[in-house]
């Protein structure tokens, strides 16, 4: 007997261009959902009154968190690895398919992430001069060198470590940034999925029911 | 029968005060080891002259890099997944508790090292005014409310969340920064355990070594 998943994501949050509408995490988990055929429905916490209740479940006041037959996990990266246990379409279940789908997830987190989010915060306030500019930059270029040589980061298929390693660069200043067309041509590739596309349309839909709702 | 991991780091990295040496990221990996009485060795990549055989095992040109009966993982924080799911010391098995494990152990990657590392960075170049640092203290801010209330990240138990956790946040510039009790009595009491000096004491004797072969 399967119970549906629970993805839990805001009510509602600003327009904006870019997003954050089209970019809340909660795509991230929906987009898994989507390409492994398990099946979820979405609930919503306040965006802008967020309390107790949602901080016992999410530390930081951040969405999405997943609710799984009664276990809770936050942390977009951790809710990727936790659902890519349950279908060989999200990772590979033999001991090196799973390393490597774990190792490129948590460099999508840890060396790329790490580097393009306070890059891109930083920005919103300074548009020159940025000092995470170059070390962005380089990383971005060893990661060109890997996707110059292979269709996906790990086991030879489509994985969870590509979902969040393409969600990571599809930001638009992230894509603009550098001369990367191995890295570009792997983000189209990606998002060019019909489960990406399900996915975003979902959170677009959800997150415009919010608007419907708080007039 | 278990043959022993094997985990590469640099040959050699400078002294400075502080770090790199007894910062890099090797020490994770040992001191995972060390608490579940895992049997290792450690070996060297060169730190001088990273060739196309240090990046085909680790992308980024980085340290450090674990083998485990053929199978090589990079991205510290994989390594320690990969090595918790061998020892309930690091992780217990149980569904409830490897979530746990694993939503704390990427908060620690991306909720707060992925501000942490960047702000750190900034401040070596420019001591004032410093972008990342409202967003660093909110981040902290909500750690220390969850360390006011309990001992271990997750699970009841000391897990490689903790470890990691506290190897993000034992960085003294980071450990200096705003008024947060519950986290710094956190990093004492997870930095004084025996398995944390041990890796600690191995990895400065590592690169003592390094010292008189470049000699």
């Amino acid at each position: 007997m399967t119970e549906a998943l629970t993805i839990w994501t805001f009510d509602w949050v600003p327009e904006g261009t870019p997003g954050p509408r089209g970019y809340v995490r909660d795509l991230r988990l929906r987009w898994a959902c989507e390409e492994a055929g398990l099946d979820y429905k979405v609930r919503s916490v306040p965006f802008k009154n967020r309390g107790a209740e949602h901080f016992a479940r999410q530390p930081f006041g951040q969405v999405p968190f997943l609710e799984d037959r009664g276990i809770t996990v936050f942390e977009s990266g951790a809710c990727l690895l936790h659902l890519a246990r349950k279908s060989e379409k999200l990772m590979p279940h033999d001991p090196e398919g799973e390393a490597e789908t774990l190792e490129w997830t948590i460099a999508a987190l840890n060396s790329i992430e790490m580097v393009t989010v306070p890059w891109w915060f930083i920005g919103l306030s300074n548009n020159t001069n940025n000092p995470l500019e170059s070390w962005m930059l380089q990383r971005l270029k060893h990661l060109e060198a890997v996707l110059a040589q292979r269709e996906w980061l790990a086991a030879g298929q489509f994985t969870v470590a590509d979902l969040l390693m393409a969600d990571v660069l599809r930001i638009p200043k992230v894509r603009a940034a550098g001369d990367f067309p191995a890295i570009r041509s792997y983000v189209d590739r990606v998002c060019a999925r019909p489960a990406f596309k399900r996915a975003y349309d979902g959170q677009m839909a959800h997150f415009a029911k919010g608007d419907k709702l708080s007039r």
